[in-house]
């Protein structure tokens, strides 16, 4: 696959939707067709709206579209800052034929989609992904939500979109820091499901971090197409889809202790899926070179091997005691069988689970 | 039906469930079959609590039960309550296998129904309803959600719950007023699809205003079937299940006006659908006389048939405008085309709504 523009098809019955990918899509397109009603309403934040508001706009000629910008930052993902949506909605009379469309990044289109799912119990919405870890991961799914100061992303929904519109050309304003994040999702989908996948990363993580726009469109389309199969499984993750949380589990706890938006989610996932391979070779599921080549990848990818500094295993377990994986008050982690093989388990060596935190919180910063 | 326990199927595919109805069932009940996990959050208020809660708790036994005790009344339907629930949930480590059980009202099952929807997004939950408007009307059929300042229930989801317990005897503890409130909702399901369930509530009325227990459990029995039937046919009210809100566009603007909690939601309801049938009288639907019956049915009830003083015909006309049923800015009311068929349209008479809303509002206190 090395064409600039692609489709993907999400195959939930009635709730099926396209993905489009592709280099320039974004005020090319007309999205007019997935619009039921008359009323739009483009959510977005500070920083994406002077760049892409415009354009985005442009993909709704015919429409009534107001929009909304919120503050940019994980901090925001609260109900504070979701009650803006609706506020917005509410003061301009959209009535429940109104289509929201989500336009930035994970949090925004976690957000919208949450805002869509409860406005007038339920109306549809629109992905505009511009950055590279929502258009390969929060976007496709269906999964939305706020955090609460308790956990991450524990008030949410699920709720499909119309369409996801993908333009890979907005990465092109990504700063660095933000294309690592998202690489840290694209590595876990060769990692939970596809090996030959992960050795074209070892491969290609040179071209991906400078921002080669075939290699991006490659990336992103295989990374939808894993997360859209895994998705038309298991919709409501009772079971499979909880493989889309590897390193997540250790993850949501960094990112809970360091603060929301202090560590990228893609940083902790990063560092995350490498605790995830350590605690999967002290199990003796993975060998020791295996182990090695996930750590070399992510360090490849500009990502973190390490845990915020001061953070004890201690910290780890009670963060990671409130995750949604977790049934009955007992933990569920999601280790690797092998590279590319990932399983979801309550079935954790006590013993090991301590070694692995002790020897990531002791070389901590 | 002269019976004083009964069940009753909501037809909903894999979300079917079943509401069972009777005398003493509360304490009597075993809930457990109905719970899939080991963890039951119980959310009631401060009122039902001391009456009910104990008796709720012996329907879970051997579940590990926590409880939280929400303030009582329709202005704390709001985020900030509601987020209340999620703390305790949060704190008492309540994993997605958990169900939440609403035991009170209509205001405690719609935010814990919103809660159970959107706890780590979405958890089973069970509604024990314990005054008449909730055993008629808000515990079956799967609506929830919460007020914002703009408009009643503007933020929810549908979710269904796993069963509803009705038991009439809590009826004993309930004020009159909220007695009255209750059966507002009982005489709309005669006015919109049974007009002989209309003619036994113009019989019964006395009997059921004294608290007689088989006759409020026919009346309980017959308005939930009602609205099973409609919400079976039309779940996401795409359009049948719309008649439901007969005289709720009148009352959500009287409810809104006068602040949320002063009137009760069946009184402003009561109201509403005798504006209603004086809107459709003046567009010829019905005649003169049936218009007197429905006036002298709800003011049998020992409900208010007028509007709150100081309200005017803007008043009506700003606050309707955020209806739900409105598409694309265009309002659609609920009229009645004779006693017993009732019509979602938006092919208003602008000249007799405003007659009605004019005649409301000359003759408030």
């Amino acid at each position: 696959m090395t064409e600039s523009r692609q489709q993907l098809q999400v195959d939930l019955g009635d709730r099926s939707y396209p993905i489009l990918i592709g280099d320039g899509l974004l005020g090319e397109s007309d999205l007019g067709r997935y619009v039921a009603g008359n009323q739009v309403m483009i959510v977005t934040n500070e920083t994406v709206a002077p760049l892409y508001l415009e354009a985005a706009r442009r993909c709704f000629a015919g429409k009534a579209v107001d929009t909304v910008i919120l503050p940019d930052g994980e901090r925001y993902k609260d109900w504070e800052t979701l009650n803006r949506i609706f506020d917005a909605l509410l003061e301009r009379r959209h009535s429940r034929k109104t289509t929201l469309v989500a336009l930035g990044g994970g949090v925004v289109g976690d957000m919208t989609g949450f805002a869509a799912a409860s406005y007038q119990r339920g109306v549809p919405f629109i992905q505009i992904p511009t950055t590279l870890l929502s258009q390969v991961d929060s976007s496709v799914g269906g999964k939305t939500g706020i955090n609460h100061p308790l956990g991450k992303n524990m008030i949410g929904a699920f709720h499909q979109p119309e369409v996801v519109l993908i333009d890979t050309r907005t990465l092109a304003t990504l700063p660095p820091r933000e294309v690592s994040a998202g690489l840290a999702e694209v590595i876990k989908y060769g990692l939970i499901r596809d090996v030959e996948f992960l050795a074209w990363l070892e491969s290609e993580m040179d071209r991906l971090m400078g921002l080669d726009s075939v290699a991006l469109a490659e990336a992103i389309y295989r990374s939808c197409a894993c997360k859209a199969e895994v998705v038309a499984q298991d919709e409501r993750e009772g079971g499979l889809r909880a493989i889309l949380n590897l390193g997540h589990t250790f993850g949501h706890a960094i990112e809970t202790f360091a603060g929301y938006g202090i560590w990228l989610h893609g940083e902790a996932v990063g560092s995350g899926m490498v605790m995830a391979a350590d605690l999967s070779r002290r199990m003796g599921m993975i060998s020791p070179e295996d182990d090695d080549r996930v750590r070399r990848l992510v360090q490849k990818a500009g990502l973190p091997t390490t845990v915020p500094g001061g953070m004890t295993p201690d910290d780890f377990r009670t963060l990671m005691a409130v995750d949604k994986k977790n049934v009955d008050g007992s933990l569920r982690l999601v280790l690797m069988r092998a590279l590319g093989d990932a399983v979801v388990t309550a079935d954790i060596d006590t013993d090991a689970l301590q070694q692995t935190l002790l020897s990531f919180c002791q070389t901590a910063d």
